[in-house]
């Protein structure tokens, strides 16, 4: 195994992750902020039918709804065949949007401590309409042009990085169940130099990004997914015994805390990194995974109709389509279609203390999407179901979750998917720390995992699903 | 990082690297017993137009040549647009085989050595009959329905298994240039129950199949991908220096030996592995591969006659038709279609020693049928072209191989693809120790890997390609 040698930013990310206090004042100061700019913002959603979505329409060929540049992304459909002991079938919409995007923080460290600059940010399908999101969104054609036309602010910081300036590069998976095989390229970078202020930007630690994840739908989806990545592992295994303790009263950390760093260097887990591939190679040649692009006009159980694509039983999800009005500064509108979730979902890790070592319950899940058959979920992911009515569903670990009969609950907050694209989607993320008596014995597409192994895979790319990356970047350490 | 608790069965491995001799005799007995069994046999291949190959036909939507039991394989077409700095689109044939494709080795400690059970199998396309394969060869219908007709033999071995007999279990690639996102799942079982014998079959040290492939083939490219995933690291890395000293010298390990150990093992190499996963998700950002299967009749520059699908060129492959006579105990004959290059290739790595540890010159390559765009291949990689006539080709360190002016050769021996579907294929390996004035300085597709580097990324699968795979399981220690 490799050492890395990355002691010293790993370091000043962890004393950032005990900094509640940071250039922008405290947590509340920054909520404050995002709520005044909440309020400076008057976001207007009007429903269009798809005939009058400007610059958007149905390709006479495929009935692909995409827009006339050719640009952006389109509302493809696909089939879909999925054995995972039952063999099922159906035709769905998905979202195509080929290009790799980027999602960039830039870091800094200002006053001794490393700190993050993020964008308050309006997403026409958000809930409340500003969210803290990455410095940088960008798709590979902004990347490419970046020295044509209107460019996305900070993009050049990213576009001239140099190595030396890039700490965190990884290509990770967005929601396998609405995207086609779409990726992000998460990159953190960390310089030296004077950074431009902007009135829509401010630096935040990493402990305030955490402490505001325990509130609904502050921080977005791209900002949970870069900083999921992020290590602390070499500069705490680096410590001896009596250090790691010294490091930990120094920082107040709680014995719940602590147990969670531990539980990230810990050497030895339930089972080995290696048992765990194996477990995945062997569910990825048992399950069977077979998507293929069909055009949208030849969907089934789906009607296209003048103002929504909708499934019969109107289930799952709809599409739909939407004039977006923004009046700040000054007044932006545009069309696009939107996909709206007909129901709240529930993503939850269930968390166990075993042979003194927290281990976090993952599941394999197939995902239409995937880029891979199976990808590393939370416990229970009920995105597209309705779990409180548990229409039709037979989760594992639902009815556990749903009895709230745990040691602790450590995350339960509504966050919000990516509101360029989904309308009003909020989802309940919850992480609890399951009682003694829970069952260690799971079943076959179950596993234990200790939070290092967690990283580790994480850093391998496309092993974690979004949703599982998301409730680990909430993970609070307090 | 995860300890391995594979000690034991490391320390299994290795000795059994050391092994020349083991239950069937040296490696001149075994090469006898091959070259026997190729003497008996008789196999007559029959070119054959398409219109006369049994059970096989054009599909009369997509033109698709495939079998009538929708089994087995099919010739598909793709429609191909590559960005890896020049932009390039074509049509091609490729292989569909959705079906993950099992490969599994049984091992068992004979007389206190570790031994592998080997076929000699023969397959139509070989250019040499018989060569060694693994014990068993299935897909996934042969593995569910276990139950049902006719089984290959062992494979109630695979399917019985208890976890605590698998040693390894992998999904690695196939022939990204050929195949559409093939994949197959290597396993190692080992065992202490008794296996029953078969005149087919033999038991081989490590050693002996490391040294049969330093001869042209005899070891066939699903054994060499199996064996290239076996760990040696655990065990040695464990071992304090004067241990390991000790080891080796007990063992006879030439210096060369040693340092390839020590690659392994090495804490530090010129890169991190996080840097190197950074480096792969820029390229994999920057590069673009996008793949859509097309119907085989709307294939251009390539001609679909009545006894070959050939490029307009005669270049890269072509598809021809075959009927197999395979007379040995008793007689079997079958129809099939198999690619056919138009050219020896040649797969090389140069390794060069960097502060004292051995490195290997990794390529990021992409090809068609990638799972993932980019896969870590040989410094040099020539399928498709012709190397030797250097036909229109520009490849990086091609004149550097062909001058023949190395510090040492480390292996130099022709290898053949998969038998079953390709034609009496048959490649150049080249491993080569670079001269120390050879640059470190490499194109930004290039990096160096530790051995050690290079196995962990084999460990997460789908990392390295087929070619790199096999040069790695034939590097010899010795």
């Amino acid at each position: 195994m490799q050492i890395r040698k990355q002691n010293d930013f790993d370091e000043l990310v962890l004393d950032s992750l005990f900094a509640t206090d940071g250039p922008s004042g405290t947590v509340d100061d920054v909520l404050a902020w995002v709520r005044h700019r909440n309020q400076e913002v008057i976001v207007r959603i009007n429903r269009k039918p798809f005939s009058e979505l400007k610059g958007w329409g149905f390709d006479a060929t495929s009935g692909n709804l995409g827009h006339e540049s050719g640009r952006f992304f389109s509302i493809d459909a696909i089939r879909v065949f999925k054995d995972d002991g039952k063999c099922q079938t159906w035709t769905q919409p998905i979202i195509n949007q080929p290009e790799i995007g980027i999602l960039g923080i830039v870091t800094k460290v200002i006053d001794g401590v490393l700190c993050f600059l993020l964008q308050a940010k309006i997403e026409p399908g958000n809930v409340n309409n500003v969210q803290l999101s990455p410095t940088l969104q960008a798709t590979r054609s902004n990347y490419s042009q970046v020295h044509k036309g209107k460019k996305p602010r900070y993009l050049e910081l990213f576009f001239n990085a140099k190595r030396s300036q890039i700490v965190l590069d990884q290509l990770q998976s967005e929601q396998g169940g609405r995207f086609l095989r779409k990726r992000n390229r998460n990159i953190i970078l960390n310089l030296d130099e004077e950074v431009p202020s902007h009135e829509d930007f401010q630096w935040l630690t990493l402990g305030q990004i955490k402490a505001l994840m325990a509130y609904d739908n502050v921080v977005n989806m791209d900002t949970r997914t870069v900083i999921s990545g992020l290590p602390y592992h070499s500069f705490l295994s680096g410590l001896s015994t009596y250090d790691f303790n010294g490091y930990m009263r120094q920082h107040d950390v709680s014995q719940r805390g602590r147990d969670l760093f531990a539980s990230e260097i810990a050497q030895a887990g339930r089972h080995s990194i290696e048992s765990i591939l194996f477990w995945l190679s062997e569910l990825k040649s048992k399950y069977e995974l077979v998507v293929d692009r069909i055009p949208l006009r030849d969907i089934q159980d789906w009607q296209i109709r003048e103002n929504e694509i909708v499934h019969n039983d109107r289930r799952f999800f709809r599409v739909i389509g939407v004039e977006a009005v923004i009046e700040s500064r000054e007044v932006k509108s545009w069309c696009q279609p939107l996909l709206q979730p007909m129901q709240e979902g529930l993503c939850a890790f269930i968390v166990k203390g075993i042979n003194g070592v927290y281990h976090f319950l993952i599941q394999a899940k197939i995902e239409s999407g995937n880029f891979d058959v199976v990808e590393m979920a939370p416990t229970v992911q009920c995105i597209t179901g309705g779990y409180k009515e548990r229409l039709d569903y037979n989760v594992h670990y639902l009815d556990y979750l749903l009895s709230g009969d745990f040691k602790s609950v450590w995350l339960d907050s509504k966050q919000s998917e990516e509101g360029g694209r989904f309308y009003r989607e909020q989802n309940r993320y919850l992480v609890v720390e399951a009682s003694d008596d829970f069952s260690e014995d799971l079943p076959q597409n179950y596993i234990w995992m200790t939070l290092g192994q967690v990283k580790e895979f994480l850093q391998f790319n496309n092993f974690l699903n979004i949703q599982a990356r998301s409730l680990i970047a909430a993970l609070d350490y307090q």
